[in-house]
């Protein structure tokens, strides 16, 4: 967890405007569910591997006598803090889809809470940006995420952004025409998903641990990697066309985007049930967000199916490529001596911010000049002197 | 705790994006501090009341061996979730000073969480909308803090509010003439403060009790009542007369807010020095928010004295005050059967929005006429048929 500088703020709060405003005017409405849920929900197997790293509320009003007793951590806690934003989704559509629209586009950000290692880059509070739609079964529902995400990169000025595109059917078919057995594949997907770490050797190297015949896996992979959008005249044996022919169609409406067949993309939450999707950028190694269709997950608290789809962008890596924010405005620091009257320097102040922008007030220091490249790092454009006969003349700072 | 659906947060954060712009333009620098904060931090006395209500965060790797020894929640928590953002900023100013301009404007903006009993209008987890001068002991504070929030509440459309002031300093002396000891002063303001609720005859019969003698006190509150800023002349003996002529001067330097002398305005917490103040609007018998001056508390983690001054708004109360929020801006809906191509949908989609405003897919339903009306509640302003032949004439919906 870490503090949030001025700089650092003003930055991250200038992306979220940007952000909630092309998904605004993209026709997705923002919700806000509660931090803390209750701990059983948080429990049922819906949040993979995070799950482990969720943080548990002490239940109040109970005490050592409760705790001598108590089992396992759900007899000490009925509530947690949330890891992702998808769980807490499910919930709350379970809850007020009555209010709702039935083809429900929305938009979800802040934070979420990991007991992750400390390492770098990574923190154990996290803002999450997510944009889902429920109760559209049709592929119009991952184009309007696909745009959305691809307008707001655009937006924030992260042009160049392609998206890797893949279908979990495609995965099914490849990893059954290798022979891999139903019950093995979640396995075998893990294993996949590593690709970009371990490299070809490694992975045909586990699979072949897990039990698969390996022999022309090497060569298998060299053909996946080459895989682009010329493969619907002639389909090899290991590709679902019909998965393949949806994944063209999306292609072909979102002429804007860079989408990239992807057969070896998993993405790892194992709730996803078709299209998947990961944001690659040449200035980041890692991906800035992802997403996938999931149509299981939502009606689990429901008792019926409904679709869903969703995008989730990675806001703190996105945040980090971003420059540091000049503000763009007209920004002024009014310079005073301790014994100007306060009444004075309000009244200085007023006449400023009548005119537009940003005002501070700063006693002036000795070193002058180290002062004022603190204020021009800090944005402001403008500098004046107030003295008890008034405001001086504003000088640009520069 | 509640689930916030799409018109409420619309109207939320357009009020805070509101509210962020005014006290940004106002000189002050947004930070954020972790919503988690040590448990030690949490309950060393700087709480009040709220330390009580705080939820603690189970300790992550204990298990039952440990919880059977445990004596106190200290031994099974380590972090808790704040119940407010005063004990967090004293903390981020202890840590982050050096890289702070030496009169640091602070806004804070998030939520915070109190296991208060459920009632109407309560919520557990609530957003705390907070500015705060630390650094500068003159009246400047006072007036940029009462200045900045005026303006942030004309700016809302809340026209028409007051701000009752008040300095601590007239509260001693007060106590002082009515022949209170210095050890009952501190229980003796807990009575006064609550005239609102229990009138003089309760607040009076309460302060007897306390051993306070009440001849005359009925008298004494009347003209307590009356007391306004023409008092300067012919000061009353029981009146400060320093800090009278002090708070007289912010009047004076504040014409366009209408400020008013409360000398029975306490504030419930006990970290108040100096002046304290609270807004009061004629839609609310309870105050919209409210601050004063606190020197001693931000040193507590620092070993130095640092002034400081605060002014919270009561961002809910004030919300619950605003009209539903109309977009201002274009929004059309886009009407369409379900066999419409999802390529053809998204293009015509792009069609509007290239023109500007938020744009929404939806299934043309059997009873157009309800779907129109809950569009236009919605807030969109136009509607359109969109075919497998492409986008039909807009229509404005009204």
């Amino acid at each position: 967890m870490r503090d949030l500088l001025p700089a650092e703020k003003a930055k991250r709060e200038h992306a979220l405007a940007v952000i909630r405003a092309v998904y605004r005017s993209h026709g997705f409405d923002e919700i806000e569910a509660p931090a803390l849920e209750d701990y059983d929900r948080l429990h049922a197997g819906l949040g993979g591997d995070n799950e482990k790293l969720s943080y548990s509320v002490l239940k109040r009003g109970v005490g050592p006598d409760r705790w001598r007793e108590a089992e396992d951590v759900a007899a000490l806690a009925d509530l947690g803090l949330r890891y992702d934003l998808t769980v807490p989704l499910a919930r709350f559509y379970a809850t007020n889809q009555a209010a709702l629209p039935a083809v429900f586009r929305a938009v979800q950000i802040g934070p979420v809470w990991r007991a992750e290692r400390p390492q770098k880059g990574r923190y154990r509070q996290f803002v999450q940006c997510d944009i889902d739609i429920l109760g559209e079964e049709g592929p119009i529902a991952e184009l309007e995420l696909i745009g959305a995400t691809s307008a707001a990169l655009v937006a924030l000025g992260l042009e160049g952004a392609s998206i890797r595109i893949n279908d979990r059917r495609v995965l099914n078919r490849l990893l059954l025409t290798w022979g891999v057995a139903v019950e093995s594949a979640s396995q075998a997907l893990i294993t996949i998903d590593k690709l970009d770490k371990i490299g070809v050797a490694g992975v045909v190297d586990e699979l072949g641990e897990q039990g698969v015949d390996t022999a022309g896996l090497d060569a298998a992979f060299g053909e996946l990697a080459t895989a682009g959008w010329d493969l619907a005249v002639d389909p090899p044996a290991w590709l679902d066309v019909e998965a393949y022919t949806e994944l063209l169609a999306l292609k072909d409406a979102l002429p804007e985007v860079e989408l990239v067949f992807d057969p070896t993309l998993v993405r790892g939450m194992g709730y996803y049930t078709g299209t998947i999707f990961e944001i690659a950028h040449p200035s980041s190694t890692s991906s800035l967000g992802g997403g996938g269709r999931y149509d299981g997950m939502i009606g689990r608290f429901l008792g019926r199916e409904v679709p869903a789809v969703g995008f989730s962008i990675g806001f703190e890596r996105i945040v980090d490529l971003l420059p540091d924010r000049t503000t763009g405005t007209v920004a002024t620091a009014l310079l005073h001596d301790a014994d100007v009257p306060a009444a004075a320097l309000l009244a200085a102040k007023r006449e400023v911010q009548e005119a537009g922008g940003r005002v501070r007030l700063e006693r002036a220091r000795k070193n002058r000049r180290v002062q004022l490249e603190v204020l021009a790092a800090d944005g402001f454009t403008h500098v004046a002197q107030v003295t008890a006969d008034g405001l001086g003349p504003l000088r640009p700072l520069s």
